[in-house]
């Protein structure tokens, strides 16, 4: 199977059997590196970093090399000819028009996916603001299968930033479709964003269950937990137990993989508050480890760490994470060599059948309503002149929309049906979003408002049914 | 025929003939782009860009890449050695001995002129300040030329930015060059620069029409116009109608190629006057391309875009700036290895004949008169140690200077004779420029001075034709 | 012989022989460019440049280009995910683990032997901070021997900012290990740091004869100089005569090469003094050439100059500059290629027998005494997680440690016995390192402490010899 001229803008760009196809790939080249050196001969990859990175971009350009190809680079953009009010898209298409294959990070959530769609090449998303970065969630799942032989059932512990780790974002969707179990340590004020949970449990189809506060005396007992995850393939002979008894079946079983991740200070508001995170940041040493939970434990981390992990694991067999940056290599060439078309994969039927991806109808009025994500791509001034707000409708009780862009949910409050005009003005009437309406609007007529003012402004007049009691 | 070891400053360092050759050269190699890949193997480019840029830059590195070659590139080059201090000659001779070949972008005009001079190896004008950027124009012109098969008598409208827009003034030398009409519309503030002007009507002795201001009822007819440029080629029936019917003509015939340039706000002086040219800048857009006269017109731009072209523009089939961008590739592939000597050509005689390139006389004293243009590489201070200012004589009535650099022209006040030392210091007078002694001083030695206190500072009295009555 | 994995941190890294040797490869690639072009096939060179540079960092990337190499590279790496607080350990094994050779250079000294220690590949020192710069000095070193077909016994000034000049510093170490004498004219302010003319008398064990002020007759008749230093292998005819007679000797035999190094304005703290420094700078130009002793002077500079070389002299036969900056490129691809392995070499006993390199002790216990240089790697924040100082003991007498990764010096003025803890608390006392004690205690006991207050705070008490008259 080729995989020839897509893109991976988030991890879901890549079946099960396509990720599983790309690490066999992956495999074969790390053990015959030097037979790679004629792969990609002849081709060009464009890496276009408009935020400061090191790692990824020269893991990336290494990759590409060792396959034989050559490497055009734009680092720092911010002071170039984006500087001069260039859009994404202009962008894309030229910088399409001469590589033939383009690595881009950008801080705005949703650039990659206007990269992807303008550039006429396969595009790769080396981290979008903070909402995707699926290649390090590909050699995070590299490492663990590596060691553990399967993903299934294992028992994840995601530890420290998950608001704006946007490689923990991507982790935890290829997680979740792999059938691990999540854990999630508490992280007060730098908790998964709803709209990935959301995803987890809608998408996915798993179940998230939160935890009480752990008693006292279970409580230094076991690693503290606010919530698991457990996806519909996973036993769900834990859900059915009572928190004590997770937490104490959990410390018999013992944790696969610990996760961390460091403040990803330069996305938080530079507050008071942010002070306090980083003086209050949990950190993974010698004496946590030894816990009886983390005997087999692979210690796992993207890096570049701060204080979060201490040095004195490295020497530590359980760590991987220096194992987890080399194998950035091996799967970049694999994933690079597959959008290129220089390898094809077989796919088993069978492993590729595990998620069925949900197809939601698309709402595509360019009124109304706009993403509330002030870092979404959608909402900066350069794009506004050639893109419009999109989403998906995920569902309709409560109405909810997904931006196609950065994936943020919203959850708009009015609606109104396009039916009106058939001669009666007096129908041009907007309702509340809870009403019985909402069932009743065809889908082809549905027009959704973020709020009173705009349908208003659109010349709406508010029905009865505008307030709704709850 | 060999261009090795040739250096392309401006658009006139090649010959029609030549350009015609290597766009004969970009056709083959687009044509067969996986046969070009050993072409300049071996071979070495520098990309200096002392400027942002990615699109021209990572355009060049394409091409070099694609032709085989390697390429060591230096970015936003203020932050290094130059900036402790280093000249540009300096630079230009190390790098000369590391590369094969260089490309340079500066913002001082005339810099690509000393990196030329003391390389040792080819160099390329990526754009030096507001004066050139040769490469860009033969993208245009090859863009023009594939469309339309050629650019004799093609009418083509010049449309922005005409005072800092290198990029067109290099194209405007090739169009007047190969015989196109070139059409001004007014751009109050932005005019094109006098000494491009001055050059197209001396140098390629070709004459420009003024028209006055079109009255109310041609108004909104056409498209409106300042100024219109008749190479000595073009029929000579347009420039014998009086304005109004020209106008008429034109409308009739249709303009071949709107060429849109943006407003290049980083050159403008940060005045209040700059905030009324963004607001009052021109637009072209779906409605003005409604009009008659642009019914077949290629539109065209070289990027990056701002507002003054509507993305909804993009798929309308007269856009050409994208295949521009893209045609940026082949035609660098094509000169590169034209310079490098690893293609030649075959030039015939007919086409090269077009333009009779001016020898004008060099004037070498170091002393007595400066270019005025405050950012000619000749006035920088770290060039000032081992530069001196040269001109070339334009005319003697009224006394011409053109900076051999930025191209800028200057009319000295005050002439001298060095001939006044043969034991007479009385005749060590100055006089004025316009008086009857500019014939009757040898060349050799006539001695210029921008000022008299400059004359007077190199011991010079006021003669009596100091003044001269107009 | 090989030296593949080797790195090469500071000149000592390499011996004689090696560099003599490394000097027939680079003649033999030199006369051979084009049949090096598979030489380093399939490797990988990361260029991590922490300090603005386009110079050495081109000159690397083209060496390793011209041997059919490729380059990673990240320059200005100020921006990047250091400033995300990252140490220099494990971007040196994140990068090793990409690439097959690291360039490192960086402002901290002692940061590129951080780099080797961690990166597991070969790694280049291309300048850590005012430490070394060692490819710097084999090029200068290749330039006088192609000139002048030895080292030995050759008068080579040192004119300008000695204590800066990091290139300067590895320069004297191999000039003093191949036999030169070398003149130091006077710099006030700038002077040689004394951790390098230490090394010099200790560890190259050649004489530092300082010269008393030029007396009013001898002044003007030659160079004025401060102080020469002389190899244990040159003549000590020169040592024994007295100052004058010495000039007198020198003027007659002639200075073999004058290197002229720039005042390293970015090292120096910006102070009133150093707008003195400026002015006050000696300049090299024709004038200062016209002298008797520079008749047949190799005049050299590592090139970015400013004001302290005159462009007059470009064309002058004795310049050497820009062959030295060309001879950059084939010195480093044989350095290069006998790193990766890629290229052995032949080593002649005698030539290497020439140094005997000294084997100090290692101290190391991680308390008591820290480098006092501010600038060192040792001392910087995010290293301190990680990296504990450690230091060599040159001398007892006086106490002498020299650090490992900047080699400044320090003489800490208190020592203790960790002896004291056989029950005999009353023992745990330290003493001044100038008494007695300093010989009695045994190597494997020491304690070494830099003040009072940090004895005192691992419970040490002054004994009646803490304080000792002199």
């Amino acid at each position: 199977m080729s995989l020839v001229n897509r893109s991976c803008v988030t991890i879901d760009d890549l079946s099960n059997g396509e990720i599983e196809a790309l690490f066999s790939l992956a495999d074969k080249m790390s053990d015959s590196m030097n037979d790679q050196s004629r792969v990609c001969q002849g081709k060009i990859m464009a890496s276009l970093f408009f935020e400061p990175s090191t790692r990824t971009r020269l893991s990336f350009e290494a990759a590409m090399l060792r396959l034989g190809g050559q490497v055009i680079s734009a680092v720092d953009i911010g002071a170039t000819s984006l500087a001069k009010g260039e859009s994404i898209a202009d962008m894309a298409r030229v910088v399409g028009s001469y590589a033939d294959i383009i690595v881009i990070r950008h801080p705005w959530e949703g650039a990659a996916k206007v990269v992807a769609d303008y550039a006429g090449i396969p595009v790769i998303n080396a981290g979008d603001g903070g909402h995707e970065h699926p290649t390090q969630a590909l050699c995070d799942l590299y490492t663990i299968r590596k060691e553990r032989q399967t993903i299934k059932g294992l028992k994840i512990a995601l530890f420290g930033d998950l608001k704006y780790g946007r490689a923990v974002h991507s982790l935890t969707y290829a997680l979740a479709r792999f059938g691990a179990i999540i854990l999630f340590p508490p992280s007060p004020g730098l908790e998964m964003p709803d709209n990935v949970l959301s995803k987890l449990t809608t998408e996915y189809k798993g179940k998230l269950i939160r935890l009480e506060a752990p008693n006292q005396e279970v409580k230094g007992r076991f690693f503290p937990l606010d919530a698991i995850y457990m996806t519909p393939s996973s036993s769900h002979q834990l859900a059915m137990l009572p928190d004590i008894s997770i937490q104490i079946e959990l410390k018999k079983a013992g944790i696969d993989t610990l996760y961390v991740i460091r403040l990803q200070k330069e996305r938080h508001a530079p507050t008071v508050e942010g002070q306090n995170l980083e003086r209050d940041y949990p950190v993974v040493d010698r004496k946590l480890l030894k816990e009886k939970e983390f005997k087999r434990t692979l210690v796992m981390h993207p890096l570049p760490r701060i204080d979060e992990l201490a040095y004195e694991l490295d020497a530590d067999p359980r760590s991987m994470y220096f194992k987890q940056a080399a194998y950035g290599v091996p799967v970049r060439m694999a994933l690079i060599a597959l959008l290129l078309g220089a390898k094809e994969v077989m796919i088993s039927k069978e492993e590729d059948s595990f998620v069925q991806k949900v197809d939601y109808p698309i709402y595509e009025r360019d009124f109304g309503v706009r993403c509330l994500n002030s870092n979404c791509v959608s909402n900066q001034e350069t794009e506004a002149r050639y893109m419009r707000p999109d989403f998906r409708i995920i569902s309709l009780e409560p109405l909810t929309l997904r931006c196609i862009y950065c994936e943020h949910e919203l959850h708009p409050q009015y609606i109104a049906s396009s039916d009106w005009h058939e001669g009666k003005l007096e129908n041009k009437k907007y309702h509340s979003a809870e009403s019985h309406w909402i069932r009743k609007i065809k889908p082809e007529n549905l027009i959704i408002f973020g709020s009173e003012n705009e349908a208003q402004a659109r010349g709406f007049n508010p029905s009865k049914y505008v307030t709704v009691d709850r």
